[in-house]
């Protein structure tokens, strides 16, 4: 249900075909809510019939047409209800931690290794990440710079603020799982004595 | 999936009643690898099928027997493979972070709320894992206790050590998230100047 939302934010910017909506969506809030195009083309179907959006065709080369999608009054009003809107917790779910509990059973070489991965993957998350944000507050970013085209200049300064806050939220995140990953590798060499490698 | 390792790792302290397993499993792994007891029943007799588990009939009450669940040599081998193997990663859905995002589309007061209401669950999250945290590290932590009896003193430290690190990095994700919904709030009071509340 929250790829609706998710996908009414891209649409709030301008109309867009299914095509440039599945790709804005996937370099703008895909980042914090991901979706695949095979639920995003059925899902933009499904808005259109329930009066969210209108279709319209537009010239696509010299013989075709492509469907637009415009967000209608009532998308807006349905998307600004749910921002407004406290949401509910789901418990957690997390296959790493999980693991990393039970490494009492794992090799050293091997609760090395994955600490090693966790560590690096939330780097390159860091790195991606940081792109982004900075791109945002230059307002360079292609789908910010979209947003603030079609948006009073009243608001721009807040459309950049919680954009660059809700990265900020991702890489501090995304940095504490590489401290808690280093503090695991700290633990394993402890744990196994005599059994050290360089990292 | 991983729900199959997760009850695998409450069975590798000792057999359990299914009852008794549902019970141990949310008070112990379920904090980082939620699932229902609708999905634990189903899942621990699929595995007495694949014979990761023995089913044994033991006597309940005076009139009355009920499964009991052992794990098994294969249970036991399935279980380490699983936790020497490095995991993939899912693409990111954060639906709090979403909706903060656009908080231009929210009044101040709802985006005050749900930041509230936010850092308010976090809390609660870090009051909850502390205590079992602090239980573990003590050995008074039910499923930490019957785990080390069973257990070659030899292992005891890493056992507790491992938990402790899975529990430490739940606490410090938590703080990570009061954190963002703090400095949310002050920007929310930024952007909305004249319309601060007191927090």
């Amino acid at each position: 249900m929250s790829l609706r939302y998710a996908l009414l934010a891209v649409l709030t910017a301008g109309p867009l075909t299914g095509y440039d909506a599945a790709k804005r969506f996937s370099s703008s809030v895909g980042h914090v809510w991901s979706a695949p195009d095979s639920q995003i083309y059925p899902e933009l179907r499904r808005m259109e019939r329930e009066g969210l959006l209108v279709g319209e065709e537009v010239r696509w080369g010299p013989n075709s047409t492509k469907t637009q999608y415009r967000i209608t009054d009532a998308g807006v009003e349905s998307f600004r209800v749910w921002v407004n809107t406290p949401l509910g917790y789901s418990p957690t779910r997390d296959v790493h931690r999980t693991q990393a509990a039970y490494f009492e059973w794992a090799s050293p070489e091997s609760a090395r290794q994955i600490l090693l991965a966790h560590a690096a993957h939330h780097a390159r998350q860091v790195e991606l990440l940081t792109v982004i944000r900075d791109g945002i507050k230059a307002g360079t970013d292609p789908a910010i710079s979209r947003r603030l085209e079609s948006a009073p200049q009243s608001d721009r300064e807040r459309i950049i603020a919680y954009k660059v806050h809700m990265y900020d939220g991702m890489i501090a995140q995304a940095n504490m799982e590489i401290d808690w990953a280093r503090e695991g590798l700290d633990l394993v060499n402890r744990m196994n004595p005599g059994r050290d490698v360089d990292q």
